[in-house]
Formats: C-alpha cells, sequence, structure tokens
C-alpha cells in the first residue's frame, strides 16, 4: 500500500502540522548518520505524548505497515534508516524534561531530549548526566538508550544501560508499558536492560528516567606522548593494572596526529608515534593521588603535560575530538570502524591493523577509547580511484574480523543497525541468534518494528528456532550432542 | 506421571551417584532458606556439566515434567523451592573455578561455586568479585545470577546484574546457548540483563564470567550512635548529599541493638535510638578525605567510633551481621521482609512503620541497607500464640503496600520467588506483567521451566497478553484510551 493513504488518520491523532507528505521535506529524514544508506521514508510523523505515539503504532499494526523511531538522526549504524513503505515516528517534538529530584538522584526527559540538556538541567545543583557521546550536542536521550550510546568517560561511568533506571515504552504492538524505575531494584525481568541497545526493534521509549551523578570535586587532564603504540598500549595496562579507573584514556597513532596538527593545530607534541590523554576525577584528594600514580606510569613517555586549566584542558581535548572531521579534510573517503578488544589483546591487533594497511595500500588512523579496548580504526580511500572503495571495505572487514578472533566486538558503541547485520553471524552462533530472536519475536510477532535492523536473516516469527529442518541447534552450533 | 520412571534416563547422562530417588535423602532438598514453604521433589540430579544440564532438560521437556534449577538453596523467597511432580536440578558438583584472568579483570566459574571462592580464587592477585550477601560463605554464584544477589556494599558496587558479564546458559528448551562475554559491549538484545534475576525461569546457568574488582588500598568503618531514628536518616541523606557514595551505610534501630547486645554482646553505645555503620573505601587518600567528611556529617551522633584495625571493624560489623540471628533468639518466629523506598522517604516510611508496630502490637526490628534504601524489618512474632501469625503477616504485607506507596518496590535483594508471587499485581499493572510474561512464554512455551515463582497467575502462553477477553491491555490499566 501507499502509506500516504494513513495520513488522514495520522492528522486526527497528532494534527495537521505534524504529518509530512511532501517528498522534498521527507527527503531530510532519508539517512541517519550512516550517510552511505538512504531511504526516503513513506511518511513523517511527530508525535508530541505517549499516547499519540503508541496510537500512531497501534494504527501502523492495524494497517500492517513498518514503522521506525528515529531522534536526532545521528546514530553511525543507520539504526534510523526509514523505510520507504513505512512510517518514521521523530521524536524531536518530545523535548520537556518532566523533572530533575536531586536528593534521589535522578531526572525523567521525553526521548527527544538532547543528551547535554539533560546536564544542563541538572548542573544548577550540582550534577550531570553521564554518558557522553561525541555527538552528545545535539543527539537525543532516545537514540542514545536505542543504541546504548558509549562515549570517552564510559570507561569510569559505563553506557547508557548504566545510568537508565526506567522506561516508559511503546511496545511493537502499541501497548504504553513501564519498564524499572527509580527505585534500586525491580523485580520480574530486566528489561530495562534488554531495551536499552535493542537499536529500536522492541518498542519506542516515550519517557526516560536517567540516573544524575554528583559533579566531581576536581578533574586532571595529562597528555602524553610516545615513541612506539607499543610503548603507549603498555601504560595503558600498567594504568588499569594499578587500580586506577581514570574517566577516560583516549590514544590516537601518529596518522591521527598528523591529520588533526594538519586540521586544528592543537600543539600535540612532534614525533609522537601515539598519545594518551588520561582524565582522572573525583575527590580532590584523589585526582592529586591519582595524577602522581600515572605520570609514574608514564615514564617512558617523552613528553607529559597536564593541563593547568580549563582553557588547557580544552586544548587537549580539541584534537582527540577534531579527529574523525580532520581525517575528512585529509582524505576523500573514510568508514569510521567500531570495534572492541580485550585491553591485554591492544598491541597486538594495533601491529595487525598495521600490516593489514601496508598490505592493501589503504592508510588507517587510529582514534579511540583504549582504556576498554574499543577501536575507532579510520579506513581512509578514495573513491574515485578504481577499486579502493572494495579495498577499504576489505580492510574495515578484516579488522572486525581481527576484533573477533581477540575475543572482541562487533561494535563498541555504534551498534549494529543495518551496517552490520551481515557480520552477526560471524560473532553469534546460530542457537545465540536464535535466543535472541526469541525475544523480538515475542514482542513483534508482525515483524514491523524497524524491520531489517540488527539481524541478520530474520526468520518468520512463527518458526521455532532449534526446530527448523529437524536440525537441533546445539547440532549446529557443535556445542552439544544431540540427546 | 511418577518421575522417578525418569531416573534410568538420568543415571544414564550423570552416572547413578548422582541421581535420588531415596524419600529421606529428597527431605533434604524440600525447601531453601523460605523455610514455611516446602515440597519433596520427585527426583533430584546433580550433573557436573553443562552438557548434561543440557541433556537434562531435554529429558524435562520430551516427557512433559517440570524441572527447578537450586543452587545452595539459601535463597530466602523460595525460588528454588522443588516440585513434588518434577527434577530438581542441583548445580553443588559444578564448582570449578574454570579461570581468573587479572589482567582483564574477569573471573569464569560455574554455577556451584560458593560467592565467597570467586574472591578466594582473585584475591592473591589483589583482587575480589564485589557483590556480597551475607550468605557469602555458602551461597552459589547460581543462586546470586537467578536472585540478583545484593549486599551491604552494593550501594556502592552494584547488584550481581552489575557484575555479570557473561554467560553460558541451557535455555527453558534445553539449547546451551552463551549471552554476552568479556568484551566491553555485545551487540544485540542485552539477555545477561534479562538472565540475572529472573529467578530461574529462563533457564539455567551453566558457566558465569564475572567482573573482578582490584581490592581497595584502605577501607575506614564508622559505627554512629543517634538519640532518634530520624537523626540518624538525616545523616544518611547529608552524606548521599555531599556527593560520597560510601561502600556501606547500614542502619539498625533500637530493637535490633538490643537484640543484638543481648546476644552477642558487641558493644554498641548504649540508648541508641539507632545506629548507622558507614564505610568507605578506595585509595588511601580518598578514603582520608571521604572518613573526615562523613564524621563532620555526622555531628549530631551522640557517639562516634572509628574502627583503629581489622579487629575493631570487624566487631562493628558482627553486630549487623548477628542481627537476623539475634531477633531469633528474641522472639520465636519472625519474618524477614525485604523492600525498597526512596532514600528520602525513609524518615516517613520508618515513622509509618512504627505506627504499625504500636497499633498491631507486634514488634519490628529495622536493620537495613539505608543508603539505598532497601529495608529488612524483621517482623516478631509467637507462633503459639493464637492471631499472632495472622497478624504479623498483615503487619509485614502493610509494610510492603507502604514501601510501593512512596515509589518503592516489593524486593530489594530476596527476590519474589514464591513468596511475594502474589503481590506482584500491586506494583505492576496488567500491561507490564503481561509484556514480562512475553519473555517467559518466548523462553518457555511449555512453562516447565520452574514454574509457579514469579508471576502471580500464568496465563497460558498461547494467549496473546492484550487480547484476552477482547480487552485491550491499555484500556485495563487505564494508561490509554483505545484507538
Amino acid at each position: 500500500m501507499d502509506v500516504t493513504g494513513l495520513a488522514p488518520a495520522f492528522r486526527e491523532i497528532v494534527g495537521a502540522d505534524a504529518v509530512i507528505t511532501d517528498h522534498q521535506e521527507l527527503r531530510t529524514y532519508e539517512c541517519d548518520g550512516l550517510t552511505s544508506h538512504a531511504a526516503v521514508p513513506g511518511i513523517v510523523v511527530l508525535p508530541t505524548s505517549a499516547d499519540q505515539v503508541a496510537r500512531i503504532v497501534r494504527t501502523c499494526v492495524a494497517e500492517g505497515v513498518p514503522y521506525v523511531a528515529r531522534g536526532s538522526g545521528t546514530g553511525l549504524s543507520g539504526g534510523a534508516l526509514p523505510r520507504a513503505d513505512g512510517v518514521l515516528i521523530v521524536t524531536s517534538r518530545m523535548r520537556r524534561v518532566l523533572g530533575v529530584d536531586v536528593a534521589n538522584r535522578i531526572a525523567v526527559v521525553e526521548p527527544g531530549v538532547v543528551n547535554l540538556a539533560v546536564t544542563r538541567a541538572a548542573s544548577p545543583s550540582g550534577y550531570y548526566y553521564a554518558p557522553d557521546p561525541s555527538s552528545q550536542q545535539i543527539c537525543s536521550i532516545g537514540g542514545n538508550v536505542a543504541e546504548n550510546s558509549g562515549g570517552a568517560h564510559c570507561l569510569k561511568y559505563g553506557f547508557t544501560v548504566n545510568h537508565v533506571l526506567g522506561l516508559e515504552i511503546v511496545t511493537p504492538q502499541g501497548e504504553l508499558v513501564r519498564l524499572g524505575g527509580p527505585a534500586v531494584q525491580y523485580p520480574g525481568y530486566d528489561l530495562v536492560g534488554a531495551f536499552v541497545g535493542s537499536e529500536g526493534t522492541l518498542g519506542i521509549a516515550t519517557e526516560v528516567t536517567v540516573r544524575l551523578l554528583r559533579a566531581p570535586e576536581d578533574v586532571a587532564t595529562l597528555l602524553a606522548a610516545f615513541d612506539s603504540i607499543d610503548a603507549a598500549g603498555a601504560c595503558v595496562s600498567a594504568i588499569i593494572a594499578a587500580g586506577i579507573i581514570p574517566a577516560a584514556i583516549e590514544m590516537m597513532d601518529a596518522t591521527a596526529i598528523a591529520a588533526v596538527e594538519a586540521a586544528v593545530a592543537c600543539g600535540y607534541p612532534p614525533g609522537a608515534a601515539a598519545v594518551l590523554i588520561v582524565e582522572v576525577d573525583g575527590p580532590a584528594a584523589e585526582v592529586a593521588a591519582q595524577l602522581d600514580q600515572v605520570r609514574t606510569l608514564a615514564a617512558e613517555a617523552f613528553d607529559i603535560r597536564v593541563a593547568a586549566d580549563d582553557t588547557e584542558r580544552a586544548a587537549i581535548w580539541k584534537g582527540r575530538k577534531s579527529a574523525f572531521a580532520a581525517i575528512g579534510h585529509t582524505s576523500p573517503s573514510y568508514i569510521v570502524q567500531d570495534g572492541v578488544v580485550p585491553r591485554t589483546a591492544l598491541p597486538a591487533v594495533l601491529s595487525r591493523i598495521e600490516t593489514l594497511s601496508r598490505d592493501s595500500g589503504i592508510a588507517v588512523a587510529n582514534v579511540f577509547h583504549a582504556g576498554d579496548g574499543n577501536l575507532h580504526p579510520l579506513v581512509m580511500y578514495d573513491d574515485k580511484v578504481a577499486g579502493e572503495t572494495e579495498r577499504a571495505e576489505e580492510v574495515s572487514a578484516a579488522i572486525l574480523d581481527l576484533c573477533l578472533s581477540h575475543g572482541g566486538s562487533l561494535t563498541g558503541e555504534h551498534g549494529i543497525g543495518v551496517d552490520k547485520s551481515r557480520y552477526m553471524p560471524r560473532m553469534f552462533s546460530d542457537a545465540d541468534l536464535d535466543t535472541m530472536q526469541l525475544l523480538r519475536c515475542a514482542f513483534d510477532p508482525g515483524g514491523l518494528c524497524n524491520p531489517g535492523k540488527v539481524f541478520p536473516t530474520p526468520r518468520l516469527c512463527g518458526e521455532r528456532p532449534g526446530h527448523r529442518k529437524g536440525v537441533h541447534p546445539l547440532a549446529e552450533s557443535g556445542k552439544a550432542e544431540l540427546l
């Protein structure tokens, strides 16, 4: 069907000014941050309340029309890629901070609220919202919930899932339910945990209760420059082994440093093969003690600088935060890869990435959250040179395989979306994927809620995993014999 | 059927010495820590490997026989209560610590491993496993996973769910799958989060990967005695408001103090209406600074003692740790209640509990994790006095209602099990419960995996929530109108 036929029903729910059917306007929504994938949505609806979202979803379910939720559209894995035959539900008009309760350290917000706006609402009381994706000035809390977003300071403070206490959601069937809440424990299943990071496939968050943290008394930021990546990697391991969990440990290699120096002249020490940014925060006494320890553990660095004030701190971070854009100035095109390895595997993996780059002639810059082993290799290529795009994609895929072969993960914080669903079978057995699919099918038997995301080849929901083709999944996965 | 008929099949899987059918021996397993509920299991099987667990479960599924998993049997909500018509799968022979990887801060253990054994395995390297239920010398990690166990130090360090990184489980259908793992992020649904705390209804954990923490450099323990419960409660709020998250803040009221003094003579300050135990840990510099702050914030206390060494620290904790047993010496019978309220509601809730106690003539001692609002009222009664048991149960239920009316929870750390399933509708709407039931039915369509636990009136799994009796769940919950 042509989903524009639903426009009158949607106008009744949200009003005429909140339904978009004009093709030029619809094109604004054709992709999220993964610009390599685009599809103009059939229709866009902009609700302002949970009830409206529930009614929109129930209309879609009744008509058998697929629908996709979108916040600010900053996601990097295509999780909010629309469907030409479907409805795009945009939460940008659900932007109220519903409450800040400092005594109980919580804030309640609508899903379209921008990440940094939560901190702005809490900061007069000395509190803040910890997860800090690089896009925090524009990305929405609803999108953060969908993708379980991370950020540089997640090393110490954890990901979005560690800061969402409760949710009101519209289920894929259009029911309005509450998951979790502000109390320290909720009985029954922890569906908050399962919902956060489900990339829009288990429903749409309409209200989010987040944990607030007290702003730390003190912060210290150190930049250390090393002669080799191995020495920088060894320093990361030494810091963690000493029992210190800094707020952030970021690493950049020579290729990345060269790019940011060319772009923003941040004044990193010349000749460094790698720099580390180490930030510690907390009570002033702890910060002073930990900064001393970190200095000692970074003894192999040929240059160490500690920010004397916020201006110097901002200068140190400027290079890191400009890195992706700087690579865009250096290289006509690049792929932002996102993979995870155990911290201890960092030296081996980085050395192997260097070999992959040399052998393929495709430059790779490394800019990453070293503390938790979350790599962001930037695979640089020129799409006007015949064959380079393909070679870059091969290198990018080989890096993911490398992460998996070291016991890591396909994604650290950008999600699977449409971008990596084809790789899921490299990380999970059929039985593992079938088990996840149980949950998806239970919530969304019609397969209408953000279809085509996360899972490689969704089977029909009626099909019991483990009983297709008469083969037991244990036999398939090779994990156990049949009884 | 008489499930002892399955004995030959089970003997083939686990060997003859691991199948129990003798009634006297079976009686050993008739209850867990909730001794008010008992049922002699039809048969007990003691597997030693994940494959054996999977084969046992597949046998049960093939025969349509219910089964229950049990670790050490220390749970307080009857989560491991057996079925007379079912199989009890006991994990006590799965006790291997499979690996300790200090560089990546993880340990991999079998489910029957005792909680404290994880710390013992890691402590030579200076690491430990944080969740510390009072039963940690005997309770098993598998049971901790099932119940999402807490402990005094969960205020700072979080519950079991915050420390389990990965699981190998046998699903209710008998499939062996992996959920999560040691990497910092796993794509797809966070089924680790949903499994932890599912009280044995989503399958049986056969391997658990836990996070290890570095043992803190320093610990300080302070005992503060107050003239009133309100003053002690205000001190708790002041500490948290100051941005300090102590490792533990425990409170005991006068009734509890009297009981422990009578039982173990721990020498708490005489005449206290309430005592607080505040423990701070971390880098020595931080501990010293925080201890000073806590002293200042506890200025209203009429007596403050700081433990000078481990012996004095043990003496302070002795009273707290002996409290439940001490009440057993004071009162012929008692109910251990477990509820949660927002920290800020503590004074109002404690005052109301006092009124409930006075009006009913049923004494209530309060011993609890004040920092996270997790109450453990001990409702004392004499079951030989006509009507007292009923009145005690009424007071106990009224306390739960009180917690809920303040936006709290039915349980902080003991779980729902069989004990509180009847209260679930007081906390959750039908739509909320139906949403949880979606997950249970997806995993366990036959309803054979720990049936009768957690949920009040499980409906048939074929029945779609929201479509029974033609009534939309939104209409039932009163949250939204029908479209």
